[in-house]
């Protein structure tokens, strides 16, 4: 199967998923609702589905096992952006190519959708009749996305790139930020679909995290060169922003030509981190290709 | 023991647990901990955990048993005070008589923080070194709290109250609002206290629910009859702003007098639903008791 017919069996099944969490309870609970299922069901590419799915397959877990933890993980992210986009933060009107939820809705229900979400995500996982593990499996699964997500994670990842507008930052430091504000959450939809599968242990878990790690960050790089390189209308979001907002980038840091060797170094690293797993790896080592190959 | 003595008590308990959630890991996050801390640690009467404790130890559980639940709703208590005063929202600069958190920071710090909270929230649930309680317990104890955080309970409930400014609501309509806005989560403190005890059955959850649901709703009434009765410096906030931002209240819905009768009626209605139970109940009983008598 290519990488694209996989990452549309696995949209389809995540979007299905998350279609039915936005329905609201009471009529006075429709715009909320409505504002959240607006943040979600986007046409999103759902990659950190995608690679919890990956990661329960290529332990020999089935793809529903996932299903939870797949919706979570696109919660938190889909609530991060939501709140990301806010004035007070990077005060973006346009996502995909189509108004942010506070444009669409007001700033008020923009926040409650966030924290709505966050909360689904929690709920979803905590929910046995979605969650087919033993109940210490899925505790395990709540705390990964919960620490990764979180101030130590994404939420503090966040802060850090707040801070670093305009600030001088080493490779060092423009890692750490990433490692927080996107790395964390990638790392734990891998090892959510890997718990999930209900067939890993602490050697597959460490070469997962590994080959997340490595990806996370060549996501990053490759969003930054694509930032350079890509015109508005292929990124669907306004071109050169983050020069604009002199924040840093791997292409400023190391030079474009550096930074596009770092992107292949990554890429190699992660697909060295699968060399003992099987052809049901296959999907994640297309997917470490692809995310260095890609053009938006 | 005193109402006051018990709640002291209480408050010592988990103010320590809570304190040593706000250390940075790093350096890069130690204003974003900041503000989680300040949003946190501020002198709060710490209702919601008082609950979960005292629902514990009517159960027979010891207090300790309950220390995880007890911060995790403080934590959701204190990250949608966060969100509810930022601009976009009711746009409060004072709470207790202190800055507000977008105010004592910025307003991206202020979002960042809440949403950090949320998440530490159900870290600290996830956490087993912190519940001892059977994996299964713990996984209803997430998703009660999954559940009351969230669009269904309290997060809707402020959508909805946003969504009544200067709407004339009846008593059913405002009713609902407050069940979700504060109900929810007083609800689940109690919750989380009785499924923490380890002794908790359909019995006495269901009992527990009927007294959380009086005691939440006796507290907004006694708020917005407070909002009428008191000056801005017992309170702590700016007085009659409910009144003044045309919000609904009790006092304006069914007269002042009618408004009192009521709060004493779901007093009674509290104490009622927990007539199967012993002495161990009694901080229980004074705390309905108090709450209708209090003066701030």
């Amino acid at each position: 199967m290519s990488l694209q017919q996989y990452q549309s069996t696995c949209q389809a099944r995540v979007d299905a998923a998350l279609d039915a969490l936005f329905v609201a309870p009471r009529s006075e609970l429709e715009r909320l609702y409505q504002a959240m299922r607006y943040s979600v069901i986007n046409g999103g590419k759902r990659v950190r589905p995608l690679l919890a799915y990956a990661a329960c397959e290529t332990l020999g877990g089935a793809a529903e096992r996932a299903d939870g933890a797949a919706c979570a993980v696109e919660l938190i992210h889909a609530y991060s952006l939501v709140h990301d986009d806010l004035p007070a933060m990077d005060d973006d009107d346009l996502r995909r190519g189509q108004p942010t939820t506070h444009i669409a809705f007001d700033e008020a229900c923009a926040i409650l959708a966030g924290d709505g979400l966050q909360a689904l995500a929690f709920e979803v996982l905590a929910d046995t009749a979605r969650n087919p593990q033993d109940a210490e499996t899925r505790l395990d699964m709540i705390a990964s996305l919960a620490r990764a997500a979180g101030p130590a994670g994404m939420v503090g990842g966040q802060a850090i790139d707040l801070g670093s507008v305009g600030v001088q930052l080493d490779q060092a430091a423009l890692e750490t930020m990433h490692r927080h504000k996107t790395g964390a959450l990638i790392e734990a939809s891998v090892r959510l679909g890997a718990l999930a599968s209900g067939r890993s242990d602490a050697s597959s878990l460490a070469a997962l995290q590994r080959y997340a790690r490595a990806i996370g960050l060549a996501f990053q790089v490759q969003d930054d060169i694509l930032d350079v390189e890509s015109d508005t209308a292929t990124l669907g979001k306004t071109q050169g922003k983050d020069q604009a907002n002199d924040k840093p980038t791997y292409p400023a840091l190391l030079g474009l030509d550096a930074a596009k060797a770092y992107a292949l170094e990554l890429r190699d690293q992660a697909l060295a981190a699968l060399t003992d797993f099987d052809e049901r790896a296959d999907a994640l080592r297309q997917l470490a290709r692809y995310i260095v190959e890609r053009r938006h």
